[in-house]
């Protein structure tokens, strides 16, 4: 098992049938979520707003293929319903399943396959490493890879599964995420445990810049296991979320390359999340890395424009895929040229021709520092957007 | 003639070799400019942010291929070289001439070239129909069209040429834009009158969210004519702005089609003009334009990510092409649908396929409106960013 079924209390199952699928997941615990800012966002999130204040959960259903938004009444009673078909599964009360969608935005709900999808994965559940399978692919839209992330420490475990590849620039959670921890911990703990691993997590990732209207992770602790160091866990749930964060990033719809953009001595580190999050998204930068060109002009001026005061001449930006590295520009003085630098120009273009591309700017306004991710603009993007309603 | 040499007192010629060109007009009179309100800007923006608290211009020079930017002393010394030697040619002084760049950011300037062709230009100065149509060329970089614009009043005339296609999302000025006015007008009124007609044309203009280190537009009013009612020149002056924003937005990096998003009823001008950039902007709403996909609910998400408080359910959506319109949801009702409505969806996809595509958000929260522009985005936009170092 590689996620969510090596949390001691967790079961799972997925159903899929063409681009319409069912995850069940039962648990029982303490629960917290984080929801879309989107001011449109789906039923299923309006409803889950309201019932998270009690802090508890039995299960979580999720359908893929509709993400009931802007469906108005009737969209608010299907995400009822599927509340309804799953506690009848899991013999609880409705108020006690999570409930979040994704699929096309601006469509009725098809109820009848979704409510035949739930009482089939409900004979389905199980704990094992098919069933965290079968749920993860059982959400997947444009996705190409399912995504599974685990963190085990001495006396827990912290897993979770995810899905999302475009309208991704999550803003305060994401497009759904699920994670689980045997560890015993109250709700209030959970939610401001989960909120600050958002930050550094999900809310660093850019694909295209759109913010979902159905974001949302839910963190259920099962407490099948005693209460952790605070400290400790919140560290094993941000390793969690960044696992799940970057392989949203490296999943992007159309891309061939992650993006990682590291940022250092800023004033403070919203600043620098400020200014990664905004190079990662620009489309500049995103086509440049995907033709392998060390453009770095276009890094310096998506920074300029990210609406952080800093300053550009104390900056050095350079370039590394991990192993090798070049320094392209340091303090206001330019190192990578094609007039006078151009052997660092075609080395940088070397280093960028692999799977993970990893700019840093290293500011001299502060000690605070942060990390985004992104992916490559490929004309695959274009594609999948253009030519399919997703 | 079609644009700046109808304006009295108004010279214009242009030279280009391959990527690198050089424009100069010669026109003296008061003047008014607005520049980039990226933290990174180009020299020449450095320079002419001091220059043009003098309020008067006798010239212009602009290079192309070569943005001057992130270039430090020497950057900003060939920007003032480029005043000494356009100033020379003109027989008048460097700190009377205004002086921009375009081209690719972090390069040395090779002056040489910029020195002789300034000097070829002063030698071809001339008033009519090839001279405006040499400068506008000189100047252009991934543009296919050139663009003009002039609007002819009984007492003076307002004229305009501009270059932009790439890294449009301008912040204040735009990517390269002279404007010219045989008017008689202060240079105070000029720079009130040329601010508010930025925010209703360049400011409104998106293609891919990269605001550039560069943009700055000129405005000289050669006082050729007496001085107008100043609201008749006020909307002459905007007419003028947004034909040619609407030109840089029609000739997008890749572009098929140019986007219209007409918002209004809303709380406030800025609201408005907040949404209606933010879906023209979005990577969704443009790859579905390309599509033909009257894929609304990416509208009304990209609308609830703007940052701006109204009521979803209080909204109309609507495409036309300007002949044809469907209303595609109306006030938390949908109205076109594959289940319910595929009619509505299918005229909807129908009139999608010309080259204008104008969506209108009708809220209910308001009297303001504002109208914004963009264009679609398609693997041709990829290719022109990931294939070359622009």
């Amino acid at each position: 098992m590689k996620s969510i079924c090596l949390v001691e209390g967790v079961r799972a199952a997925g159903v899929r049938e063409g681009k319409y699928g069912i995850a069940l997941i039962a648990a029982s615990g303490t629960a917290a979520a984080v929801f879309t800012k989107n001011l449109v966002s789906a039923e299923p999130v309006r409803l889950m707003r309201e019932r998270m204040m009690a802090g508890t959960l039995d299960g979580i259903v999720v359908n893929a293929g509709n993400a009931n938004v802007f469906t108005g009444e009737q969209g608010y009673a299907d995400a009822c319903r599927m509340a309804e078909d799953a506690a009848a599964v899991l013999g609880t009360v409705p108020e006690r399943i999570g409930v979040a969608s994704t699929g096309v935005i601006g469509r009725y709900m098809k109820m009848d396959t979704v409510t035949r999808q739930i009482r089939e994965a409900g004979a389905m559940l199980r704990s094992d490493d098919s069933a965290e399978t079968d749920a993860a692919r059982a959400i997947m839209t444009t996705d190409l890879t399912e995504k599974h992330a685990a963190v085990i420490r001495d006396n827990f475990v912290v897993a979770g599964i995810t899905k999302g590849s475009g309208m991704i620039a999550p803003n305060m959670g994401t497009m759904l995420a699920f994670v689980y921890t045997d560890a015993t911990i109250g709700a209030p703990d959970l939610q401001e445990a989960l909120q600050m691993a958002v930050t550094r997590s999900f809310n660093r990732v850019v694909v295209d810049g759109d913010t979902s209207t159905n974001d949302c992770l839910f963190c259920t602790a099962t407490g099948y296991r005693e209460t952790p160091d605070m400290s400790v866990f919140q560290e094993a749930l941000e390793e969690v979320c960044i696992s799940l964060a970057r392989q949203i990033a490296a999943d992007g719809e159309g891309a061939t390359k992650l993006i990682e953009v590291r940022v250092s001595g800023a004033s403070t580190e919203e600043d620098a999340a400020t200014i990664a999050r905004t190079v990662v998204g620009s489309p500049l930068v995103k086509t440049a890395v995907y033709g392998n060109d060390p453009n770095w002009g276009r890094i310096i001026a998506a920074a300029g424009r990210a609406g952080v005061d800093f300053d550009p001449f104390g900056a050095i930006i350079a370039v590394t895929d991990g192993t090798r590295r070049v320094v392209l520009a340091d303090k206001g003085k330019i190192c990578a040229d094609n007039v006078m630098y151009p052997e660092a120009l075609a080395e940088a273009a070397s280093l960028m021709g692999g799977s993970e591309v990893i700019f840093e700017v290293l500011l001299d306004d502060g000690t605070a520092s942060a990390t985004a991710w992104g992916c490559d603009l490929t004309e695959r993007y274009v594609e999948i957007n253009g030519k399919y309603t997703t």
